[in-house]
């Protein structure tokens, strides 16, 4: 089945299936199989991302020139934004001089290095930057410490001149297999980021709330529709996944955000309540 | 695959299935076909529900005599307490004599002759009792308007000294195709109970919300998680549903309800995350 062109009403994707750190895509990046890489793009293009997230991996030296060269594979076929995923400032800052619109950034933290590097690159281009709510490499266990960082973050992001509204605070689901409370944590930080800097947007990798346990995409799901009856308006995932796209038109038809149902049908009518074909 | 017995934490859930409004048990109830009923009460049973619906249909001059009947037929295969749904007082004194736990009664609203003929059974008897939020057989279109009706109804019960603890309101669901704020109208209702009768509980009938929707059970499944999240803590729903038992155990784990994630393993090993055999 051809993957339908399912968006939103409100939710901003940013696809997550060009990373480096995935074997296939290492692989693909090593041999440079740009069609490998041009297929990933134009179907999370086609899915409705609003970005495309890029990750080259992790070999620093070799970061920079696998990065333009994904950026190029990417850029000859689709014109989606690219969110550039790295926290290495000399790769961003030759990777943002390739790029044909205004990038993301993912990531910044409160970690004064990645604050000092990137900061200044993300208030030169105007770019949206995803803000991990975590300081010197550890993860606040509470909310309200969270809060604290992100809070922190928004004052250094303030003090030159960017927006809140290029802002997308990622509260950090870490696994419930671990910390039972995890979500109910991620969600009060949500919760303060609303309430306090209601321009700012809230982001959030999908995939670690689930991990160690079964069932997981039930998990991943559902989280994300509960998360986003807490603010979340944007999330880092695989927009090939029907399940979530489900999840996500549901959540907005719920919320009562799709005008007369139409997203919602239209998105029936192209088969995503079908069960795919086994 | 045989029915498992999965048990929510703290979801109750009324088992909608022996209702006489519906074909085929209308015909199981006409013909006397008790291992029909007593099939449908098992399997719910077994499937965890905390209350079994008892609903004799539409024909007030049979009812007594049917209603009694299915509690028979229930009462010889399960102990489960039932929910005895009628607006009948005269039916409801009758069934109250039959039965071997204190029933649930499903239902008053705000409509006063509800409310005379039928509070007092529940006050006598400590019945746990549904409250519809609606008045004369209007629904009201607001949250905070049915709040009221809420309040109005709470000032009654509380006159004839029924514990909040026995009142399930009922915001009422209504479909979203005609009404896109449906939800969040409900949602609202159940979040002002929850502040202004922290003791009260609150419940609702499943399957409206999604009438005349293509992909309902994706509606209901999420629009059942969102509700937990507004304080939901239980449901008129199809118990034996392997998506809807999903959606509830999931949004337990998730609001980090489910110590050490023991009932949703054990649920993901009885196999509720695998895709049922087609």
């Amino acid at each position: 089945m051809k993957q339908a062109a399912i968006k939103s009403v409100t939710m901003k994707i940013i696809g997550e299936k060009i990373n480096g750190t995935r074997k296939r895509v290492a692989q693909a990046i090593a041999e440079r199989d740009a069609d490998f890489i041009k297929d990933l793009a134009k179907k999370q293009a086609e899915a409705g991302a609003a970005w495309l997230d890029v990750n080259a991996g992790t070999h620093p030296d070799r970061e920079p020139d696998d990065l333009i060269w994904l950026i190029d594979c990417i850029q000859s076929v689709v014109d989606t934004p690219l969110s550039l995923d790295s926290a290495n400032p000399k790769a961003l800052r030759i990777a943002i001089q390739a790029v044909k619109k205004t990038p993301m950034i993912n990531s910044i933290s409160g970690e004064p290095e990645r604050l000092t590097g990137i900061l200044p690159i993300v208030a030169e281009h105007g770019c949206p930057v995803i803000a991990l709510a975590m300081d010197d490499k550890k993860i606040p266990e509470t909310g309200g410490k969270r809060f604290e960082v992100i809070s922190k973050i928004i004052k250094e992001t303030r003090a030159l001149g960017i927006p809140d509204s290029n802002l997308y605070f990622d509260p950090l689901a870490m696994t419930i297999s671990t910390n039972t409370q995890s979500a109910m944590i991620a969600f009060e930080t949500m919760r303060c980021v609303r309430d306090e800097y209601p321009e700012a947007h809230l982001t959030i990798g999908l995939s670690n709330i689930s991990f160690g346990l079964p069932g997981r995409s039930f998990v991943n799901r559902y989280f994300l529709s509960l998360a986003m009856q807490n603010g979340l308006d944007s999330a880092i995932l695989d927009p090939l996944d029907r399940e979530i796209q489900a999840a996500i038109l549901t959540s907005e038809l719920i919320f009562g955000r799709d005008k007369h149902c139409l997203n919602f049908i239209r998105a029936s009518r192209k088969g995503i309540f079908e069960k795919p074909a086994t």
